[in-house]
């Protein structure tokens, strides 16, 4: 199955492509979009959604694996972010993929094993499992390919336990 | 013109329809669209970007009048409801209308006259200038409404001083 990850943003939005076949993963296409803070808010929300669409009909993933967003003090920002956020989980809605939400924690946990794992190990583990010659710049491209991961991790466990 | 004033949410999104002629206003329709937070989130926000999308084929409206989003503290809820307002938004831009968005403040200033004027009397003025028998409940179709006229005394007072 093909996996969509997204690393949630609204001047970089990071996505991955993942291919899956049992614990084998392929990278069919990374990288991120960007908008520029000078193009007027509601454009730029629509550079995303339509970006987003047109990656999702060149590869036709089944899922989307998207993160949530954690944001301590900056009501602002989120609020910002959060309406790209909804647009790129809309992309992924009005293409009939299922979507699937992952936090931090658990994208960590099910690529490193480890909970408290640092960026540099997630990374690391992602150009491992993928087979990559360098680690994805940037770190956004990175955590999108590492939810995508995440995402068929657990369906196989689920799979494995027979859990719904 | 034809203005769609939107009150954003997630559980409950106001929406205005009104023709503008001049300084006089006609409600053409408005009432909200609401979504159950039992449904699963990626739904709840093609429910209202589908359902918003269908009103502004109905009334093609030329321009969406927005409320900007404030919270003070709850950053948690603040992401959700910037996910569905994104969505709004977008519905718009993907149908070509004009988006202007603001304040609650500007929004009062314009249809009371007085930044600081109570919810109860933005609802009277949005029934004087609309000529309705009631006050629209809930107060979000009210705050639809009220964006809507903003935005016509916005543009009628630009007009007027020939600002850009």
């Amino acid at each position: 199955m093909v996996i969509l990850g997204i690393d949630p943003g609204l001047a970089i939005v990071g996505y991955g492509v993942v291919e899956c076949k049992g614990n084998k993963y392929k990278a069919l296409d990374y990288g991120c979009i960007t908008t520029d803070s000078k193009i007027l808010f509601p454009e730029r929300l629509k550079i995303i959604y339509d970006e987003l669409s047109s990656i999702i009909d060149k590869y036709n993933p089944q899922d989307m694996a998207v993160e949530e967003l954690f944001f301590n003090k900056n009501v602002k920002t989120a609020i910002k972010v959060g309406q790209a956020r909804g647009v790129e989980v809309l992309a992924g809605v009005n293409k009939g993929l299922g979507i699937y939400e992952y936090t931090p924690l658990q994208i960590k946990q099910s690529v490193t094993g480890y909970g408290r794992a640092d960026k540099r190990q997630v990374q690391d583990m992602v150009k491992l499992l993928l087979n990559l010659k360098e680690i994805p710049k940037p770190d956004d491209t990175a955590d999108a390919l590492a939810v995508a991961i995440c995402h068929s991790s657990c369906l196989r466990l689920k799979d494995m336990f027979k859990m719904k």
